[in-house]
């Protein structure tokens, strides 16, 4: 039970150590950084790291430490001694440390830090002569004593500032700072009664039980609740274990020759290859953090552009500050990266606390990279992996002012990323309406069907009480590149009254709101928005990202206006263009409704003949947007009912307009009523049972490949996609009709069409049977999303009551409507992969599922060999940068 | 393309043949029996079979006969001239020859038979010499060419029909056999002239063209399109094609020494070891199937029985009834079964045309086969396969007595077994009050739900007009071993009349209908029935197949009369016990919806204390029924909006009793609506959300465990069983939860519980999960219908709509919620028994869908290696001996 023990202390610091950037394992992140720096030269303030393997063996071992540790640790800290002319525990000349804990990857709920570790009331004297200020000294003793108290001995931390606030009361001081050396020392006393009450013992002299206290301590956070919690949520195995790194103190407090800050080696907000940072004189770190005084830029020209009178460092320190550029320029050759950095400056000379790579905005990150592949620091493939997917939809959409106030009405799901601001308006004739009218309004819904289209069209955002992220508005609202807050729970809409309540505040139509798409806020009034931009360096990362991938990206679109954004963003085609959406539309719904409820094929047939011209029209301008690109257009999918009225008012008025008995309408409509209806009668099922829909569907995308191959001499390739398909012989009886059409079509205008007849695959059932499947189907395309809801067995529309707490308690990682799920819905992805190429070798395989556009669903797809992933067109860009990643550590690994 | 053609004909007749009854792939059934009865040396009349290679030939080479065929014909023509001494076309002796198809099984579509083949206008002029009977003769030719003209030649029927009443009209005939051989001329000429008029070309005078056309028809015939669709329907290749048999005729129409007739070897009524059947002296096999003589009983003792005056063969013909009965004991020695026998007596000489196994009804079936044992033809194993499980059914279940009119109103589906007579009520009170005071009632509704419990209980019968065969009703209706009509879509119901219209008639509240649920009829009136009774055979068989069989067989039951029912029938422990059901009854629901509708969880646990104590008492009383069997109690399952209210009355009696607001009561029960509530906020869902419920129904049921253990000392094996599971991690949490409720309880009463928990695996994410699954679970229980809606992707309540288009067009054989779908569910339950056996070797694996009292199904599960099924009690006999046969036949395989 415990790993490689042969060397359980690593150390480091001022141009040597035992370690390399590469033993995260084994020294943690911070540990292997320190280690590095060492290595190159810079000016770390010397200490050891003992390693997660010692952590490990106390986890395993009955919380004991393997022989030999104290003996490793005791010979460390006398070389940290000897590099810095200092003694642990020593009266006179004592050296101080600190120690931090310091896993792989940062968690949670881990103890963080103890500083000044070594005090006690015999060394704080002798630190007070050699610093020859009895002051800092006495506060340095003071905050060792708190943080001890606080996170090796957890006693509440109101406690001391109780203790602290006393004492400043009684002396009439408002800040920390007016306290002197005598008054420090009350706190003192008063603070070592505190820990003797807690604890039961005296606050401890013994500098080395000081330093095991708090190794012990952070060895024991390991197993803190909510680090186990986000071990076990973030699959982090238990038997990792943290590092503990020991470090000599150095003080930025010492005088006005000694200052502390904090960089960045480029700008983190704009990329722009100048430093970024602030510094405060005579100060420690948390005198930065605390935000008393305000701190002073590094350079001069930061100071000019900000318009501060005070100093910058270039002008204070100048060759402290021309050491720090060098050390910038040393970290950034060395890592390939913006750093993040840390320093404190003593009595003149410079330490270095800590190195990361830096955050940073989508905008940064951009410049940064394609930045670094001109300085020929990286190559192209490396600035295409450095990019987060996921935050290109900040450069995309617009988003709220950082620097607005933000009124929070209401929390609900980030279901369409951007931010919007609008009237409040509660129906969606209303929402067209006043958009008529060029005014903004915001569409509020407790959920949205089919028949809110226009109105969703019409506003610039919308949201929804109920739904999830995969609810229908939120589905439509990406695809629209609409900002849509979904599942807004705590909100509760009076359709009559025509408000919204929500935490105790009534809002009317006509209001405004403001909804970001991004986190889910719900914001009151109007704020403030930054427009997005598209730099070059966008466009040039993208060249990159397409030079990288294997898969190909395609978009869901089912007009010309979303097939164009889809060409824009750099879709390769149309994976999912759904024709029922063709449907809903005001002028045709009536001829839909009138197919519907038709009672033979002839009356059928003959409401379908008058839907036939339009739907020739929707096709033929999506496939001149898309010319000669592959567009894969899915047969009519939704359960007929859902283009009928329900409720008593709707019903009388279309029974008006068709001449026919409400009573009767009403039966019919009652009879086509399904309890399940994402199990119902809709899918290859609708053409099964009223094969003249898809025969006239079929008709008009032939009609239309004929029509534009004529006009523009660029046919598209059309794709016809059967869905819902669970076996061959549906695919057969169906196919077989569309291929009739086809040849119909062909002989009455002379003219051959590329096409190709294809199928979903979105049930268990036809992910089983691939194989047999695919000796009729020409491809296929994965529906994620209904084969998410079969194979969990989830209704995403009513997911939202329960999902949540999935999350919460660990049973699903994240919402498998977002990403996918790997270890379930991925096996039948799989297995229709291989039994699909099994029996037709070369069978084209894609994925249009809300998945294909979400870079972890991307990353599985890349690994079960798809040929391409479609989304919605304002998600392409992402798909194409996580399409790449997904090759590039495919090819890496 | 053709198999083996190296001997194309087979002969038979007179004590010799070429084939055998084990070769019916290549003669045919019917050729296959001639042989062997050939062989058994009964007294056949000559002939000879062409093979189905010779079809599968035909067919595959352009509709051309295999070389050679017409000589091997000739010569198989000429060797029964030789037997019988006649000449096929002679003129002075001809042989006449019947014309039959043959495949391996019968079906639908095919040609049947041409008789007297080998007259024509010369050799019906040596028959009538030979047989000195010159009507006999030209009644046969006019029957050849009446039917050679219909099957061969495709002339229809009726046009011969019409010849045949004119010439009687002229005449002043009433019957045919008034009719004089100068008439019967005239009807041959008008026959001629009709088929030369039809075909363009004269009547064939040349029997080789009679022999050959007729044989080709036979061939034509595999191609007909009602064959086709039979073939494709029941998975029957192509290419196995029909053989040809060619036999000389042989006449009972030859004077009162001639006769002709059938017999069972067995009653098939009864089972009784006594020959049945009947006969017809001086007639041919048609006179006998059109029914205008009255047919004769073959032994004396059947006529005094049957208080006949007409003679019996016994007396009438001693020796040839001696003969026969010879001839019945040697063909059930051979066959070891009772046998259903075609033969013809021609001037006193015995002669076979058919033997085959005979159908029978399930009570004769149980008697002949524990007969066979007794008298030692057959051993029980055998004896265990040769009952039709199904018809079990028939001795369970109320009959409609067969000799009663049945006066068919409509038809919908056979939901549940039986049948029954009662008022009509459309409501479940009224069906309460009515059954109070003792009158029968059928419960008429649209459809049923889990409110309906009550009426269905109290009703005699259940008729639906929407749903299938695993709706509500149907499935409630089995468990009860209550008759359903389910889906009889052509019935109109109207509440507010209180009516039903169906096929123009409209039946009211109180009159009288009859359903029967064996085949979905629905009748007006009261009808006679037949009550069930079980003889001492069935529980012979039932202990044979107990015997034979591998599996376990469990019931699913929710009461304790429902589990006292199955063990009678057998059942050893429960599958099944939904929880939800208890939850409905009028004296529970209103605590039940006072949870559901609690804002807190104190005020959940505040309705549950209430519902504890009912809950134990329901356990209690199924635990004492199933005295230390295993009970496997399923947690509460179904959505919780199901327990509300939905009409406006309701919601608002609700709020009354409740004392809330109307509004604040309708809010809350449309924030628990549900789009698709089977794949809603239910099963395992329910038990992370609201752990409470599952802790009060583990505690109900350990508390109930240990009240039974120490009253009667049989303590019961509970299994815990959770629904819906789809990740370890959700059983995991659940598991804890009722193991530290049994920890509780055991220490509470000092007394130990043996439990297990387990899961349900219905959704494929659990069957593809499930090794994963199995470190928790200690059982898995395939819930089977849930697992078809899934991973078919179709809702059973929905999928009347469609269903039947599907089997008939041949997407699924059978239902696939009636028979388990092997090629896809089925590959999921395989993955879902290997993966959790390889985690969790010994773990209890079985199903509890409603495939689990399905043959077809039960076969499967066999197969896939579960440990039991489980089914409606009622089904348990049917299970038990489907199991057996399951399992003889994996043996023998």
């Amino acid at each position: 039970m415990s790993g490689n023990l042969d060397k359980m202390v690593y150390r480091f610091g001022d141009g040597e150590a035992d370690g390399r950037a590469e033993m995260k394992n084994l020294l943690g992140g911070k540990g292997a950084n320190l280690a590095e720096m060492s290595h190159l030269g810079l000016p770390v303030p010397p200490g050891f790291t003992i390693t997660t393997e010692v952590c490990a063996y106390y986890n395993a071992n009955g919380q004991t430490y393997p022989e030999g540790l104290k003996a490793d640790v005791e010979a460390a800290l006398a070389a940290i001694g000897e590099k810095t002319g200092m003694i642990f525990g020593d009266a006179d000349n004592p050296l101080l440390v600190s120690v931090r804990s310091g896993a792989r990857i940062s968690m949670p709920g881990m103890m963080d830090t103890v500083l000044n570790l070594g005090l006690n009331d015999v060394t704080v004297e002798g630190l007070a002569r050699r610093a020859d200020d009895a002051r800092f000294a006495y506060d340095s003793y003071r905050r060792f004593i708190q943080m001890y108290g606080d996170v090796v001995q957890g006693i509440e931390h109101h406690l001391f500032e109780d203790i602290l606030a006393a004492v400043k009361d009684a002396r009439g001081a408002e800040q920390d700072t007016e306290l002197t050396a005598e008054d420090l020392k009350e706190v003192i006393a008063r603070y070592k009664e505190l820990v003797e009450e807690e604890t039961g013992k005296p606050f401890p002299q013994d500098v080395n039980e000081q330093l095991w206290g708090a190794i012990t301590a952070v060895f024991e956070s390991w197993n803190a609740p909510r680090a186990i919690t986000y071990r076990k949520i973030n699959d982090i195995p238990e038997d990792w274990g943290t590092a503990v790194n020991v470090q000599a103190m150095v003080f930025g407090n010492m005088g006005d020759d000694s200052a502390t800050g904090v960089a960045f080696t480029r700008n983190p907000a704009t990329g722009e290859n100048k430093v970024y940072g602030e510094f405060l004189v005579n100060a420690q770190g948390e005198d930065v953090v605390a935000g008393i005084r305000t701190p002073q830029s590094l350079t001069e020209e930061a100071r000019q552009e900000s318009g501060s009178s005070l100093p910058s460092l270039e002008t204070v320190m100048p060759e402290v500050f021309a050491q720090l550029m060098d050390v910038f320029h040393k970290l950034e050759a060395h890592y390939r990266d913006m750093q993040d950095v840390e320093f404190t400056i003593q009595n003149g000379k410079l330490w270095l606390l800590q190195t990361r790579t830096g955050k940073r905005t989508a905008k940064a990150a951009l410049k940064i990279a394609t930045d670094l592949v001109r300085e020929g620091l990286i190559d192209t493939d490396t600035a295409v992996l450095r990019i987060e997917p996921e935050a290109l939809d900040q450069l995309l959409h617009p988003t709220i002012d950082p620097k607005a106030a933000r009124d929070v009405l209401a929390r609900g799901l980030p279901a369409s990323p951007g931010a919007a601001s609008g009237e409040i308006v509660f129906d969606s004739d209303t929402a067209e309406q006043l958009a008529a009218q060029d005014r903004k309004v915001i569409l509020v819904r407790v959920e949205t069907s089919p028949e809110d289209i226009h109105g969703m069209h019409a506003a610039q955002g919308i949201l929804t009480t109920r739904g999830g992220m995969t609810s229908h508005a939120a589905v439509v609202a990406r695809g629209m590149g609409t900002p849509c807050v979904s599942g807004a729970g705590s909100i509760t809409v009076d359709y009559k009254a025509r408000t919204l309540t929500a935490g105790g505040r009534t809002l009317k139509a006509g209001d405004w709101i403001t909804i970001d798409g991004s986190n889910g806020d719900v914001l009151e009034g109007k704020i403030a928005m930054v427009q997005p931009e598209l730099s070059g360096d966008f466009a040039t990362l993208m060249q990159w990202a397409d030079a990288a991938r294997r898969m190909d990206v395609r978009a869901n679109a089912d007009t010309p206006q979303d097939a164009k954004t889809a060409r824009d963003f750099g879709a390769r085609g149309i994976g999912l263009c759904r024709t029922e959406h063709m449907f809903f539309e005001a002028s045709r719904i009536a001829a839909v409704r009138e197919m519907i409820l038709a009672d033979t094929e002839e009356g059928r047939r003959k409401a379908l003949d008058k839907l036939l011209p339009m739907q020739r029209g929707d096709f033929i301008g999506i496939f001149e947007v898309m010319a000669g690109l592959p567009v894969t257009i899915r047969l009519l999918d939704p359960p007929l009912h859902e283009f009928l009225p329900h409720d008593d008012k709707d019903i009388a008025e279309l029974a008006e307009t068709m001449g026919v008995e409400i009573e009767k309408l009403r039966q019919r409509v009652d009879s086509l009523h399904e309890f399940n209806p994402m199990l119902g009668h809709r899918g290859v099922r609708l053409a099964i049972t009223y094969p003249e829909i898809a025969e006239m569907q079929a008709r008009a995308i032939f009609e239309a490949a004929v029509e534009v191959k004529r006009a523009t001499g660029a046919a598209p390739l059309a794709e016809v996609m059967v869905p819902l398909v669970l076996s061959r012989k549906e695919l057969d009886l169906t196919a077989a009709r569309i291929h009739a059409v086809a040849r119909e079509v062909m002989e009455e205008t002379g003219e051959q069409i590329d096409y190709m007849v294809g199928t979903m695959i979105e049930l268990p059932r036809a992910a089983l049977l691939a194989g047999e499947i695919a000796r009729t189907a020409q491809f296929f395309s994965f529906g994620t999303n209904d084969l998410t809801q079969t194979t969990l067995g989830i209704s995403r529309d009513d997911a939202a009551k329960f999902l949540g707490e999935y999350v919460a308690k660990g049973i699903f990682e994240t919402d498998p409507f977002v990403s996918i799920d790997t270890e379930g819905v991925g096996q039948l992805v799989r297995a229709g992969v291989e039994r699909g190429r099994a029996s037709r070798p070369g069978i084209k395989l894609g994925v249009c599922g809300e998945h294909g556009g979400d870079p972890a669903s991307i990353s599985f797809f890349e690994q079960a060999g798809l040929d391409y992933v479609s989304c919605s067109p304002f998600r392409v860009p992402i798909a194409r940068l996580a399409a790449a990643q997904a090759a590039l550590r495919a090819k890496q690994a």
